[in-house]
Parts: C-alpha cells; sequence; structure tokens
C-alpha cells in the first residue's frame, strides 16, 4: 500500500462530519460501539458502524475486543503525520504562537 | 458558514495526491502559478489552476498577486487546527515522543 493510498484514506474518512464527531467523542477516552451508537441517536446502529469501519481502514481508530463488546480508541499519529509534514517540528511554536494570537483578536 | 462545512472543505481539498502535492512545494517557499504548473509537467494548466482554487478555496493556500504574477502561500493554519482538535497542546509532546519511537523501531 503506498503512502499515497493512506492519506486518501485519512482525509476521506475525515471528510465526513459523523467521522470527526466520533472522533471528537474518542479524544479523551475509549469508547465501546454501543456508547457510540447511543452518542448518535439519529443514525441507526448500521451505519454507526459503516463509520466505524472507514475510521479503522483509515487507522484513525483501533478497535480492541473485550468479550462481546468492542473499544473504539482514537489513534493520533495520523493527525500527528498531517501535522509534520506540513508544519513539522520547526515552524510548530511559530504557528501555536499565531494561533493563541488570532484567538486572542477574535475574542476582543 | 459553520465550521462543518469549513473541515469538510479543508478534507476534500487534502483528499487528493496532486493537492497534497502542491502544499508540499509551497511548504519551504511561496511559488508562482506558473511554476507549479512546471512541476506537473503531465497536468495541464487548467487543471492545476482548478486544484489550486480548490485549495484556495479551503484557506489552504493564500493568494498574492504580484502585478501579473500569482504567488501562492501556503496556508498552515487549518492544518494547526486539525492537530488541535484531536491531540491538543496537553498530548502533542506525547505524541511527538511515540512518532519518534516509532520511526526508530522501523528503522532497526
Amino acid at each position: 500500500m503506498s503512502i499515497h493510498d493512506d492519506y486518501d484514506r485519512i482525509f476521506k474518512a475525515l471528510a465526513h462530519a459523523v467521522r470527526r464527531q466520533i472522533l471528537d467523542d474518542l479524544k479523551d477516552q475509549p469508547l465501546t460501539t454501543g456508547t457510540l451508537c447511543e452518542h448518535f441517536p439519529e443514525l441507526d446502529r448500521c451505519t454507526v458502524m459503516q463509520h466505524l469501519k472507514v475510521l479503522e481502514d483509515a487507522g484513525l481508530i483501533i478497535a480492541e475486543r473485550r468479550g462481546r463488546e468492542r473499544w473504539n480508541h482514537l489513534n493520533a499519529m495520523p493527525i500527528h503525520d498531517i501535522h509534520d509534514r506540513w508544519i513539522g517540528p520547526h515552524a510548530a511554536a511559530a504557528t501555536a504562537r499565531l494561533a493563541r494570537f488570532k484567538q486572542a483578536v477574535e475574542a476582543d
């Protein structure tokens, strides 16, 4: 599998608001598929599971089976790689300062 | 425009290998549209300009006109925002350490 395919998969996975919301929900803790389904009462279980599969195929979540439960963990490495590719360690501090400046201006 | 629309636009823009390559080319310096077209001899000028428009609409490049030239600058803020959304300042150091560890293991 080429790096191009990997990135295609990652960005296509992230190009959907529900999948981004799932990653938001997993940011602070892993969750079971059942709990995630409860977070999206407007979607049926199959649809949520399809979104989870897209995220797993892209390497953005890692699934862990415990008995009958499936625990979904956010895998932040692809996000880290995106940042490194276009910002990198050198520019990170400057970009972070700029982001804080922008927030301060917008808060005024 | 909602934040959902912004993120949709950003990830759809990034989900194409040519557009990612354009951002790679702009990482270290701004380039004119003419120079970028020369980087993609297999594509006609119109196609390259369409890709630039998608990137500009997503806020990933900022165009600056100087006379008849158009200089394209990488705007790293959306990339920073992606990183902040799912990694954030707290986890950044740990994720960077993990990435270095992964590289060291893979290099062995």
